[in-house]
């Protein structure tokens, strides 16, 4: 299969649907709603939520099922690149080739943009998912809440911003991507999976898949980093090669987890050899 | 009824709930846990949480039924008071008398404290309601996101910063309290009426009573404040004696809408006389 035009086809999807969980740029208050969609629109890979997706097309259930969750996955994730560009934390000027939100739009108004799609993730999440059993749309909304908490996505972002190389060993740096990334990505499968109806079993496979996942997928971003833009990042306290070699390993690691599944679980497996394999 | 000695003891029932919903400070990372901590305890009068309560009380719900749910209107509450106070946004550096949070734990740690208590708010209500029927804990989570998002608390606090006392006229003022202050006071209510069993007329009405109440809570609130500390409130554009006047006449509005119900909503009617009429 063609990765890549999943990708772009079932991103499109999330689109839209995040085009409609957001009030448009012209609504008041304008400058709020023109940050909210600053780098929601055009986005990135949006792989969190196609992630989404193919764990509920990999048990069968239709993209419709999944797809307010996986909006309200790409929601927090924005939310959090908003907060982390900003001045008093990692202070990015530009993101994705444009200026950061608080570039754009001021400091307070990135704050609260930021804090608005949080909001908007549950409120989307809560309202879209009429139709489908209120007990699986909590389930998967709890496993959203719960990978952007202080004991995930918050509290892995807080230690990075501590972070000190000297003496920082591997296992201490993987758990700082395990909560800054691969939360989100395995809430994503795991709420995915849960919404398409997998079974227990499926959904313990799932939280492995995409713990394992999380942590190459970080490993990949912070070599490209480091490649392309001798940017800081974790792994200056460690060997690059065995960083290679590492995410090799979770990437195994992660396809294992899937191998009770048929070939509906093709999408997700090739997500993942692209997220951990690609080049930008 | 002493409605004071109501507010303390359902206050405290909400603190141990709330204390249960957040990470101790001992847990690391422990800066992250104690800022999420540091104005959350011992916290404020506990009013929109104890409103939640006493709407599930007036429909003859226990208490059980909604504390999950006051808990999380609270950390909303809580959050936005912390991002309130950053320097881009109000820049106050005391609140209730303390060290606001950015003053005691430095920016990033205050808007990440903020930001991981407004997700705990949603993991807490999604988690903790096991047992009550799942669709109305996720209408009332719904009520809860909205009234956090854009076109509520974030908006409000938007405009409320943008604001400009010349030209602005009395209606523009009440639609900045009702986002910033009434939303989140009507989601209360709604809420607790909705996980209390309300029907739908009764809902109707809680939100009438919400929507009035919160108006004339922030008018009060911004009396008090001008009247005691001198501050600046969007209360600079109005006449404070025609201020008073249509605090009284929202307060009367709300008790009407009561009407209907019988002296289980007794504690709610107090409540709002006790918001509305408070001398601090």
């Amino acid at each position: 299969m063609d990765v890549q035009a999943y990708l772009a086809e079932r991103g499109s999807w999330v689109e839209r649907q995040l085009d409609a969980s957001v009030p448009a740029a012209s609504e008041p208050p304008q400058a709020l709603h023109a940050a909210m969609r600053h780098l929601l629109f055009p986005g990135g890979k949006r792989l969190r939520p196609v992630l989404a997706l193919a764990a509920g097309e990999a048990v069968g259930a239709p993209s419709e099922r999944v797809l307010a969750f996986a909006g309200a996955v790409e929601l927090v994730h924005t939310y959090s690149l908003i907060h982390d560009d900003l001045p008093c934390m990692d202070d990015d000027a530009e993101r994705r080739g444009r200026p950061s939100v608080h570039v754009a739009f001021g400091q307070a108004t990135a704050v609260l943009a930021g804090d608005a799609l949080l909001a908007a993730a549950f409120e989307t999440l809560a309202s879209d998912a009429a139709g489908l059993p209120a007990d699986a749309v909590l389930a998967a909304l709890r496993e959203l809440a719960a990978a952007a908490g202080s004991r995930n996505l918050v509290g892995g972002q807080v230690d990075d911003l501590a972070f000190e190389p000297a003496g920082a060993d591997a296992p201490y740096i993987e758990s700082i991507h395990a909560r800054k990334t691969g939360a989100l990505i395995t809430a994503a499968v795991v709420g995915g999976g849960r919404l398409g109806g997998a079974d227990a079993g499926t959904l313990a496979g799932f939280r492995r898949f995409g713990e394992a996942l999380g942590v190459a997928f970080q490993i990949r971003d912070d070599l490209l980093d480091a490649a392309e833009q001798g940017r800081c990042s974790l792994l200056r306290a460690v060997d690059p090669v065995r960083a290679e070699a590492r995410a090799d390993e979770l990437l195994e690691h992660a396809l294992r987890t899937l191998e009770a599944l048929d070939e509906r679980a093709e999408p997700l497996r090739e997500l993942a050899r692209y997220a951990v394999r690609r080049d930008r």
